[in-house]
């Protein structure tokens, strides 16, 4: 994706001359900001609100592959990744500070591709840039975000606050962004082999989407307050169904059944799962980077949400002693594990 | 200095096993700090007072060399040189977040020594991890600290603030940790040619601490305070004088005259420098990382720190179209540059 046209090297510039090319346009949109990039440090003013501080690093070849995600939509998803822990504390993103080892494989315009989709998450949440570091990398590029919330203290959600009895509740469809990147290596491969063929992705947009360009769920926790519900646990789903549930689970000393049949797939996560032999259910439990909410209730709150079409009930906390457990279609109950691919992917049901 | 002996593999420990292990033993130091490690942010409560947020990123290979850099001080440099920020801003630290992408080249016991470090820093300057991510590398390790500091509003000191005729101050003494550095990579040279051969570090462990465990100056903002002296602008030392002068001035819209025979340069420093041909003066200028601040002051208030041995008057703040000087030994101006070298070890002065 990186092309050679028009291209300046990042020497050329220097680090400082770097940052104020690739910052320049940064306007400050939260009154908190009182001072962003261009001292020692950012300052900000919470006047007596809490914040919250998520960080998340992602490294080239571990994290994400330039052969097949466009710059642009990497800086994107890593502002939403990180945004995505805050919503996660029902919290609201106000700034972020962004750190960026760089390879001279990367030039000036491929760094501003990925600045414009960093940019445009933070227009997206109203969130500023408020400082970082560019340093150079021997190889690859490696990002460091963290981003700092507001909350008011009584609408601050935990991980550890689920209790037996509550309700377990996930926003939007799950297992989509594994999928998508099954779709991205499949085409990756036929085109490392066969240059000439074009990559077949018609069709697929929304996994494609899923995968490339998430969208953190900005609306939830505003949504969660006009429901006038305040979950009792909540964590974003980073690292796929299962081992979110477990996390909320052993956090908040509960457990846990989950019913197969209630996970919300789409139908285009389901049809590409089955095209490449997969269980869609696995991909939901343990496929990762969906970045919606799953979160508990109170069963006395199950009125307000019922009905919503972004929240699916999917399960509800039971007795520590119980454990964590898959209610499969077929009515039987399997431990859960986060490493839950093999196991599950030999269930034979 | 990566022993082989009771190595632990990364991966029989696992993402969450290992920040599991490393971090069990932190101990939260800060009434603000409300939640730390474990959840998917920090909540830190700044009861009205201003924060500052700062962030470095350290790369291997390019900011530090593991085969002369133990981990232990690595952990404890990566971290004072964010604290070094907070300083910069006239502002105490409280909280850091971790990032880290470590290759498996790096065994669980090399992490608890880099971890150790850290913890040392923080203990020292009563500092909370409050969270972070640790994520494998493809090779080598890259280390992302954000630090988080509190501030009253009125003591904030920024960059921007330096007035024509104020007095240009900087504490301790500088280019001990550049000149350290060239020790420690003669020593390396020698030993990768004759293996057999000792390093010969003896009688130099001022310059070679200043290069290994610098200490950020945490002591600064309580003398100021103590001495009733507000800088008008403050930045700490970390690419060098020359730099940081011209960012003070550039930013202040001033010029400044700095003063060569007044410049802080240990008799370690000087001496070493000489053994290395280097002129002491060009390492104070350029070398950097030396972690001191570097603060204007008003006029009126040189009776309060001019018997201050932690401060020297080094020069002061001229009419912006003056530039940025250095007045050398024979009292000759020089236009000051960043990248000072090439033009001042030619000077022939």
């Amino acid at each position: 994706m990186l092309e050679n046209t028009d291209r300046t090297e990042l020497s050329s510039l220097g680090e400082f001359g770097l940052i104020k090319h690739l910052t320049e346009f940064i306007e400050i949109k939260n009154e908190s900001t009182i001072k962003g990039i261009g001292d020692d440090a950012a300052v900000i003013d919470y006047k007596g609100k809490q914040m919250v501080v998520s960080t998340d690093m992602l490294v080239e070849g571990v994290h994400f592959d330039l052969s097949y995600v466009p710059l642009k939509h990497l800086g994107f998803k890593a502002v939403s990744v990180n945004l995505s822990d805050i919503y996660a504390m029902n919290a609201t993103p106000k700034q972020i500070t962004v750190s960026l080892a760089i390879s001279n494989r990367f030039s000036v315009e491929a760094m501003e591709e990925f600045y414009a989709g960093m940019m445009l998450a933070c227009e997206k949440h109203k969130v500023d840039i408020v400082g970082g570091d560019t340093t150079t990398n021997k190889s690859g590029l490696v990002i460091s975000i963290t981003a700092i919330g507001e909350v008011n203290n009584e609408d601050l959600v935990y991980r550890d606050g689920a209790k037996e009895g509550d309700l377990l509740c996930v926003t939007g469809d799950l297992g989509g962004a594994y999928v998508g990147l099954q779709l991205l290596e499949r085409e990756k491969r036929i085109f490392l082999e066969t240059p000439t063929v074009q990559p077949d992705l018609g069709g697929n947009d929304y996994i494609l989407e899923r995968q490339l360009k998430p969208e953190a769920r900005k609306d939830i926790p505003v949504l969660l307050k006009k429901l006038e519900v305040k979950p009792t646990s909540m964590i974003d789903v980073s690292d796929g169904l299962a081992s979110e549930i477990l996390h909320l689970a052993s956090q908040s000393e509960v457990g846990c059944n989950l019913y197969e049949d209630k996970i919300p797939i789409d139908p285009q996560t389901y049809n590409m799962a089955r095209e490449f032999n997969l269980d869609p259910t696995v991909c939901a439990l343990s496929g990762g980077e969906d970045y919606e909410l799953l979160f508990t209730i109170s069963q006395e709150d199950f009125p307000k949400v019922k009905a919503n079409p972004d929240i699916t009930i999917i399960g509800h906390m039971t007795n520590k002693k119980e454990g964590v457990n898959l209610i499969t279609k077929g009515g039987t109950s399997h431990p859960l594990t986060a490493q839950g691919w093999d196991s599950l992917l030999n269930k034979n049901e």
